[in-house]
């Protein structure tokens, strides 16, 4: 199934191929597609290393000034593959906690680190940590076919990306908590009403709506722009790096517990 | 007049009967319901420590995997029972402040460390503390008949319950201020505006609805739920209960000044 | 072009005249109003520093309960006055950065620290600066002419007066990055949905209805209404300091550089 996806695969300007990610750098603007849209555009193992490696580079190319992050197809992203769990049998739980425990701190670690201004375009739905990622960004787009969904509790698991601090300093504790404690999938509209959502444009205009804006702030003086950009990220983070930390060590235990386990059973039975 | 609301007195599981509070414990979920209706379900002495009590209870008992307050009758809770400072005479203001304090203290820190998810079903209008708590929930319900009224300034006395700390988090520190220094009252749906409620129930349909949500919820995985309720609650734990010190001992200083006592006597005697 | 303006200039209480502001203290109402009509109300200074003094000066009368600031004529500020660098070529680069760096500090500092409530009356169009203090005070009312600007990065600037803190708190971080970053300006009904404003007024009764509105708070009891201002600051207090310390030393090296030089030189000459 990933062989089918392969294509999508480009190489980013070092040369390198990493699968399920489609690179441009030009006019300014590094833009990294998730191109895996027969399944939904879910991370692998890879994908979270090529993401990492993609912003630090964007990082360091002088000549680009904003990064831009969305999906191909109609999804933009439905979260951590769950086949990243699949060599369980394989590996033992506890290896495989433990390496996915890594891998997400290091892919969170690099959104809060990253200098310079992110603009995540949600051209469909999301899920889990493609959604609790997007307060680290400057500017959300989302399609009104978007959809926002974080149903840890019913996987057994727990919230990740910051989202314990991000999530309540957006839309206040409470709703916050209905989002991520009880799962509540948000519309595009709803996602705007709660400020995790800078504007919601229609579906068919989408991709053009988002160039056309993203073409404008790529005339800004760029020192200007990522100066702006960490002033504004140092108030929080010191905090951020501290919930990061916490987060990963609760989910490395969630993915040990029992719960954990039947949840994502029930969820992979389901499936098939 | 409270002896006219002791049918109201329900022994918790652990056999004690707490004057004006009803308790029901069932299919995981533990209900308080404030129970002095002829008193606007105005707090006492008893019902603080009654309510502390019951938390702990809910924390220890494994069966439980939510709790929910409301309250019964019209109102949902005029706050504080003023009728607590009726003993000034006897005990002398110094007295009497100190255990207010010491009650108040408590009370606050028992809703910031209650484990478990938390749930608010406001039926009608609410005073004072019982506004300020909303926050510490990760849910709170409206009935579209509920107003919530912090007049502290007009009373000659201060915010309380973490409401300096949690209410410019949820609404932004203007509009924040508008309802602690200022005093202004908010309709159910000016408080889903400001995030201090997350969904506006008509009175009518009220705890039809709202059971109907806590049933579904009740059947989610309780380590999930109980682990995610912390998670996002140890993000800003520390500076809780740093505030509801300060806060504390702020209002024990009110309670003792010129202003609270001319305010409250002009309260007092407006009611009769 | 400033002399036009002297007639502005009224003495305040401490019989001293600062240009370009007018002071009134009545009824418990110390009444500041920014007072160069001609040049859009634009900080000098003079101005800074005088606004500076008065806060000393409200902090220390007895009689005064609130502090409102407000604009003289359509404009409410257009923020600070770029002629406050035309002096440039004679004092050179560095020393005119150190001095505006002084100024800012300390004028931000005063905001931070008054002690009693204060409340803006955006009668007009604000930017800059103009716009970055207002979550500092504890009401803010808008004319439906007003709007918000902050162009931070299309000047070559970086974001003050503990916007960096504040606007996320208000709006959430993504919302907050839009202004600060990308300089979207804000209409006075966004800046309501954003929290920056309390109310939106009709422009042809805006005086007089926060003028009612204000004698009615100038009735409530001057200690609580101190107290309470207070207990709500005290949980940001530090932070806001430290945050005004960190956006001063950035604001000082942009002031330096060559994109800031170059953005005020397009600006200036576009204007003449």
């Amino acid at each position: 199934e990933e062989a089918k996806d392969a294509a999508a695969a480009t190489p980013n300007s070092s040369g390198k191929t990493i699968p399920g990610l489609s690179i441009t750098n030009e006019n300014h603007i590094y833009k990294i597609t998730l191109n895996r849209p027969k399944k939904f555009n879910a991370i692998t193992w890879e994908m979270y290393d090529g993401l990492v490696d993609s912003l630090k580079e964007a990082d360091a190319d002088p000549s680009v000034k904003l990064v831009v992050i969305t999906g191909a197809g109609d999804y933009y992203c439905s979260g951590n593959d769950l086949g990243n769990f699949s060599k369980i049998a394989e590996v033992g739980k506890e290896k495989l906690a433990e390496h996915a425990g890594g891998v997400f701190d290091r892919f969170v670690k690099a959104f809060i680190d990253f200098e310079k201004p992110l603009i995540f375009a949600v051209n469909g739905p999301a899920v889990g940590i493609a959604v609790t990622l997007l307060p680290l960004a400057n500017l959300v787009y989302a399609s009104d076919s978007a959809t926002f969904h974080t149903p840890f509790v019913t996987l057994g698991q727990s919230a990740e990306g910051t989202s314990t601090y991000n999530f309540p300093r957006l839309m206040g504790s409470l709703k916050a908590s209905e989002v991520l404690i009880f799962g509540r999938k948000l519309t595009a509209e709803e996602a705007y009403e709660r400020n995790l959502v800078n504007e919601v444009i229609p579906k068919a205009s989408f991709a053009a709506e988002v160039d056309k804006r993203i073409a404008q702030f790529a005339k800004l003086p760029p020192q200007a722009l990522k100066i702006n950009k960490n002033i504004v990220r140092d108030v929080d983070r010191e905090a951020l790096h501290k919930v990061n930390e916490r987060e990963v060590k609760v989910l490395m235990n969630r993915w040990l517990s029992k719960e954990c386990e039947q949840a994502l059973t029930a969820f992979m039975t389901r499936k098939k």
